[in-house]
């Protein structure tokens, strides 16, 4: 095995902070073996009692949406479900897997057909998420198909090499101490968060090309980076790399419209280009996309939520991503890279009990990017102060 | 994909008889994704609710053996369960996968810390087997590292298409109609297990190289061809191939010693030669082997049932796995090339009501062959009438 995904690796489990005699739970898809494998090591000599991996192969997934019976699409089996309640109510541990494998498995099936198959996606992740009841992280795994996509330039050896170099630096491997690379990463984006939070803005304004949004925010939201804790006081870093500082909006507040600064790929591997997006009263009301748009909106409307904001994030130019120029076709990689709002569930932790009942629900989460160097972000006061927020993707406060 | 792997996903599912609105469970290792994926595009043709792939993964296995906590190697996640007794409860459909993908990959681990990690076996599944509950079928899965192990003297490419053709024909898929070739060879084994049923033999007797073992029978004992129903009527054949006749013997009956006559590869990969095992009362008291022994004494130590018998099966020298003369270090090919007796889990489905609670309990079932040319069976009534069975490999009823 290449020695590089021991290393990755033992960011992996640091970053989920797996802990002696918890069961760890794995989410690789086929084709990611070799870093499943070293995880699966590391978390083992930390103590794990149990590595618990469940690859998704896309490939099955094909056969599915290509020729199961129509009334059949939206079917989960029951004991998927209770996988992952029980590792919640179990306080284990889980590590999801970023990047691509096939990227091309999907392509030519019926748009409508696939956006009823959610799979990989639970819809129970989101509880399990809003309970932190479980320590989790994601990392994202180098595979030679990645590469060909990010880097069709180069020959296939060229490519693999050059994600592999990329992904090291952004993932901060190429600190002597990566681990405290990121804490010092962290004190800086939970500083930003802070600003922001004290601010207390009643909405921002995007304006940049294709865009004009103003994003209603809730009056207790707190700003966030990814450093979480569960309910029982467990660090741990949800995402591997991370550069953002996030709040989940009011999703009855959201006017304009957006257009999407990078492609976004979708939990079944379809990739939407040029999305654009109109709000009406929080609601998306109009989708369109230059590609798989159809199955965009099939996402859409998914169910109640699905139509509303349940996350905005702002990234500044200092994080590792945006200054490669590179589109990972990935959302960890992506959204890390640009500012970004996700329709669909938001997140309860991120405001005080008085409006956790306001906080958007849905039983999908899927982010995109809308941030540029052109994109100027201000926020607004209840009081209609406007204050610049990031110009030039600096930091104005 | 290799278009062998269309025709062989076709009779696993004709085998398991999916059926529509069924959820199909397989359980493929890492390594087997063709036909996983071959099976999973049949089952949906057939109209499956869904199907789920459970890949298990050896290397992870083998990180778990080697790094784990001594005190957590039991250790089972409970959505395991789950998931296999809820597919019992709805009656779903389940394909086995035989075959080997990583023949070293267990090598050098300590035999004890191996032997009480039993995964991908679970307990649980000798329940849904005597429940009948599901529909089932357990099909080969050809592998180049497979047929290197099979095949050593030949090179890799040679050695596979031999591992091929050779699975080709015991698996009748040489001839032009396989579901009818199969229909026609259950024909005969049934009516072999009907003769052996109709003798009423208190006892068989094995006599041959190393083999002197008296096993005793169940007043109202069934043999049974691998032709079975479940229990709402769902014909379906557990094995493919399959050239045996079986029945599940008096637990408590077993005297003697006995050498196996084949290789015996268990669950965890590991591969036991020259097995020999004394019995006294039913238990077997004494367990040794060239290699792996370890291993096995670990297996056989499992729970109470373990050491006592659970099936004991005969084979003639008509089946078509027997004359290649092939050692496919592989239970599901090799048991049906001689016949076998199995530790472990019973069969209550073989015998009447009234015996049922004298058949054999246990969370393991272990095959291993026993027949050889050289190999007597006669069969003793209670009234002490000793009667040919199979001479050479010939049956004498």
């Amino acid at each position: 095995m290449d020695e590089r995904f021991h290393t990755l690796a033992e960011l992996a489990v640091h970053g989920a902070n797996v802990q002696p005699g918890q069961v760890v739970a794995l989410g690789p898809t086929v084709g990611q073996e070799e870093l499943a494998r070293a995880i699966a090591e590391a978390a083992y000599k930390r103590g794990a009692r149990f590595v618990d991996v469940a690859y998704f192969d896309p490939y099955v997934k094909r056969a599915r949406i290509a020729y199961a019976n129509e009334d059949t699409l939206d079917f989960v089996p029951p004991w998927y479900a209770n996988r992952l309640v029980t590792l919640g109510e179990r306080g284990d541990a889980r590590i999801g897997f970023a990047g691509i494998v096939a990227p091309d498995v999907l392509n030519g099936l019926d748009p409508a057909r696939l956006g009823r198959d959610m799979l990989p996606w639970l819809k129970e992740a989101s509880k399990v998420i809003d309970d932190r009841s479980t320590n989790w992280t994601i990392v994202p795994c180098p595979h030679p198909a990645w590469a060909k996509l990010v880097y069709p330039g180069l020959d296939p050896d060229a490519a693999y090499e050059k994600l592999w170099q990329e992904l090291w630096h952004v993932l901060r491997l190429d600190e002597p101490d990566p681990g405290a690379a990121w804490e010092q990463r962290m004190a800086t984006l939970k500083t930003s968060a802070k600003n922001l939070t004290d601010c207390h803005f009643d909405r921002l304004e995007f304006k940049g090309p294709g865009t004009e949004l103003a994003v209603g925010l809730l009056p207790t939201g707190r700003w966030l980076a990814a450093d979480f804790e569960t309910r029982n006081g467990l660090w741990h870093m949800p995402n591997i790399p991370t550069e953002e500082v996030f709040t989940t909006p009011d999703p009855t507040r959201t006017e304009g419209y957006v257009t999407s600064t990078k492609p976004l790929v979708l939990k079944d591997g379809a990739i939407v280009r040029g999305l654009k997006v109109r709000f009406e009263g929080g609601r998306a009301v109009e989708v369109e996309a230059e590609e798989n748009g159809v199955a965009m909106q099939s996402k859409v409307a998914y169910d109640d939520g699905s139509a509303r904001l349940g996350e905005v994030a702002l990234v500044d130019r200092h994080g590792r991503i945006g200054p490669l120029g590179t589109v990972f076709y990935d959302t960890l990689l992506d959204e890390n890279a640009a500012s970004h709002i996700a329709l669909g569930n938001g997140f309860p932790f991120a405001v005080e009990a008085e409006d956790a009942e306001r906080v958007n629900v849905s039983g999908i989460h899927i982010d995109f990017m809308i941030g540029s160097p052109e994109m100027v972000v201000t926020g607004v006061t209840a009081s209609g102060e406007r204050i610049p927020v990031l110009v030039g993707g600096d930091w104005q406060i």
